[in-house]
């Protein structure tokens, strides 16, 4: 039995009411304003960038920089390190859970009754199922959200799960590009404090700015999954290639090209093509009678390619499943290319999956005690809003402004762009049909230390309180097994997890990059005691 | 003595009225509207871009992408290879020029009376020299820019030289990523036509697109002058560093900034920093007793640098050289650090200076005869417009509407930007004061093929007849030597050459890549009968 990589130990710390250590550093108006001038131009050079919305014609287009933090961000090196360890077995939790439909028709009964996403997705792999699927191969590439917590009336300072993403999970390269970025400036010296202040605040050295390599993690997997997939299996057929299957009019494309090329720079490069979810789904590819999927390029008549990989990059939100989407969806599904995510796989994104596993006991199914107990403690309260026991508590402190005040209320949607936030629940939940409860889930409020910072976006600079998220990105390829709970499931390769950062306003509850609310960050890496001093604290042990 | 590249055989060709191969190939409406989307994001995603005039705001800068040829452009394949094995010998002559103040004055008298340009850099000149220089190394980077020639009545398709520019010559990183972009087309396939239409047209072969390491050459070079400096002379520094001295508000950023990049991403790291033209040369940097150059970077407050080498990207217009702008080039260049360009260098890419070089004969004092006739088959017919025997034959071409029109007029200032051109000239010079002509110089227009191409800029979609220009990056460093003509400089470090090319509507006559004329491009190097069946020719042999 493989050994656990061992996690840091429990630290807990008190309030400290003396002056705090500054950071970031205090900087010189030149100095901030060179900083702020060489970003921009970074970001411009490395495709750090959004569409600007409607923005695109024919013959051009106009692009500006995606909001990151100017300063990277303190975060304490063993919490880091801890969710970089935990998502082995993380990874071993989700892939058993993309593999174990009992659990999960258990899980998400109530919204494929109630919730036209999850009826939809569960319907397809019904059809599926009945077909029989022909392959057993799936890749998981995964963002695990987490902040940081004081950890309550404990004190004690910790990593909180915020979610689990499953689908379509963005910020991989614009998280490499700012953590390079973060990096390069620290290299030539923008961060450095003048004489005098150096010794008033915290020092950014090289070796506290952990490295990113989520752009060849992504592509990485991919290419593990494509090569799994091994030669074309129909007679015709010379080529495989990867697809992505993309939605319209993406401003974010910077997020998702860079991918695309460096699977044609791989050795041998391997063919990435971009295909719209829905019509062209059904207009540009074919399921052979062995139901290998065969994509016919429009871009290049005369070829046609059996797909290794579909790589999802939308098909995450119910308008895109009309009929013609459902159907593109279905058609993809009964291929034997090798999909990211597999349909339960992308059903676990679904908040509800969130709160079952972090029911007293609902993991041990899945996983080792000693799993169990890691996974455990990164768990914050949760509670349904069904009429189970569980689902009465949860409405109860739903309903009460004064206990929902430290709550979030969240849809069973992908991405955390529509949830509601402390006393705005109860009125909320006034305009909702009792019968619809059952998709939104209760979570306790992550409660992170407070930090400061200089974010940069189209919105503005921002200088004040911030907090961040830590995304943990796992990638892993595995096999379906006919055996029972972790059995489920067979992990083929595994990707070292890499990261991305982002950070916000401490005031405003949205992270929305798009928005230009969440800015892309990279921590640095810093003790606990100081940390603690920074964010006016003391570490106890 | 070393041994000259061979070039190519001589080669004439006929008119040839039957139907010309097409190029570019005929390409299905889907393939088009695909290839135009990806050439968009490539550039987003890779900085081949422009910053939108006045976008630039504290907090955000909006971008758009540089105008680009969708398709790379046919080219001879053997006078590609003769431009770069030409670079050689012009390399051995313009370091040779930048080193010969007696030919410079001669060529330069008129202008230094009379153009407050060239009156202010000569002075500055003087003023070194009398103060004595402590600095026998030089730099060049250079873009050597050529067309092709049908060749006149003698049907002889070669190369002419357009113009030799010697300092902040641009284009060299936009050149390199439109290169990338188009072998990365090519890879994928997007340029293949459909299989009806492939015997129809020229396949463009991955074999067919040069390489282009422009950006590695230029920063290469930049390296052996850091590396030929040494260590820091003065006492108190520890660190030398690259200075980069450049335009305010420059909206062409992405052409300059990578080379930045790529030195701090040496091994080890060299320090580059920009700094404006003017005021702040004098603000920011000292020159010590011994004639050190320090900088002392106002965005690293308490650090100071010897600067091992002046990397001119401004200081080529005459309203830079205001009292202060004079000041500052003078104390830049009575310093100890490497220039690029030096003075006499700077003053090489003044047209009368390549127009003095054109005169039969006057290459001898520089070069071997053999070498002579290989740079002067590149010449085109030049003539002053001054009150030489020669320059009066000029005024009587230029002040002529019917031969005129066959001509160029060109100031003696940096670029191809104020080009008076053909049957225009005798009006404009109605309005130039007698005694300002010996500022301008005659040069016969060089007649291109007929070739057809798609270009994309902020301007629009061209689809018609294109003219292309073929930029040899030349970069070495030099010493300057006691000698006479040739002898007076020793090559210390020659690199590779590179290039960058661009292409523009045939019926405009700028290139200004800012205005969205210019489009930069790649040659595909095909056969001359190739390029004669879709130019409208044939080879005669």
């Amino acid at each position: 039995m493989e050994k656990l990589i061992p996690l840091a130990k429990k630290v807990t710390w008190v309030r400290q009411p003396s002056p705090r250590v500054k950071y970031p550093p205090e900087l010189s108006e030149e100095q901030a304003s060179t900083l702020i001038s060489d970003i921009k131009d970074y970001q411009l050079i490395h495709g750090s960038l959004l569409k600007l919305v409607q923005s695109e014609q024919d013959n051009t287009v106009l692009s500006q920089p995606v909001g990151i933090s100017v300063f990277p961000t303190l975060f304490p090196k063993t919490l880091f390190e801890e969710a970089l360890a935990l998502q082995r077995t993380y990874n071993k939790l989700y892939t058993a859970v993309a593999e174990d439909e009992d659990f999960s028709f258990r899980v998400l009964e109530g919204l494929i009754e109630n919730d036209p996403l999850a009826t939809c997705l569960w319907g397809i792999y019904e059809e599926v199922k009945k077909e029989g699927s022909v392959q057993d191969l799936s890749l998981g590439i995964w963002r695990n959200d987490y902040m940081l917590d004081i950890g309550g009336s404990q004190n004690e300072l910790g990593i909180k799960q915020v979610e689990f993403n499953t689908i379509a999970v963005a910020g991989g390269t614009h998280g490499n590009r700012v953590s390079d970025m973060h990096q390069h400036l620290q290299a030539t010296g923008a961060y450095r404090g003048a004489p005098g202040e150096q010794d008033q605040t915290i020092e950014i050295t090289a070796s506290s700015l952990p490295p990113n390599n989520t752009i060849q993690t992504i592509t990485s997997g991919l290419v593990a999954a494509h090569s799994a997939y091994g030669p074309p299996k129909a007679p015709s057929m010379k080529q495989t290639c990867i697809l992505f299957i993309v939605q319209p009019h993406n401003f974010n494309i910077a997020d998702e090209r860079p991918l695309e090329y460096a699977l044609w720079s791989s050795s041998p490069p391997i063919p990435a093509y971009r295909l719209l979810f829905g019509a062209d789904v059904l207009e540009y590819t074919t399921v052979t009678p062995s139901r290998e999927l065969i994509y016919h390029p429009p871009s290049r008549p005369g070829l046609a390619l059996e797909v290794s990989v579909v790589y999802f990059r939308s098909g995450f939100e119910v308008h895109e499943y009309n009929y013609v989407g459902r159907t593109a969806r279905l058609h993809l599904e009964r291929s034997r290319a090798i999909k990211c995510p597999n349909l339960l796989g992308h059903l676990c994104t679904f908040k509800k999956v969130q709160q079952a596993l972090s029911r007293p006991g609902a993991l041990k199914i899945f996983l080792r005690k000693e799993e169990v107990d890691r996974i455990e403690k990164t768990f914050t309260p949760m509670f349904p809003l069904d009429e189970s026991k569980k689902g009465m508590e949860g409405r109860k402190i739903a309903t009460n402004g004064k206990v929902a005040c430290d709550y979030v209320l969240k849809p069973s949607l992908e991405g955390g762009g529509h949830n509601i936030y402390g006393s705005a629940i109860p009125e909320y939940l006034k305009g909702v049909a009792k019968e619809k409860w059952g998709g939104y889930v209760l979570m306790k409020k992550i409660l992170p230390p407070s930090l400061n910072g200089i974010l940069m976006s189209q919105r503005g600079i921002y200088e004040g309180s911030i907090v961040s998220e830590l995304g943990i990105f796992g990638v892993c390829l595995w096999r379906r097994n006919e055996g029972v709970g972790q059995e489920k499931a067979e992990i083929v390769k595994e990707l070292a997890p890499s990261w991305s950062f982002k950070t916000k306003d401490a005031s405003v509850d949205e992270m929305s990059v798009v928005k230009g609310y969440g800015c892309f960050d990279s921590p640095v890496l810093v003790d606990l005691p100081v940390f603690a001093a920074v964010a006016g604290w003391r570490t106890k042990h």
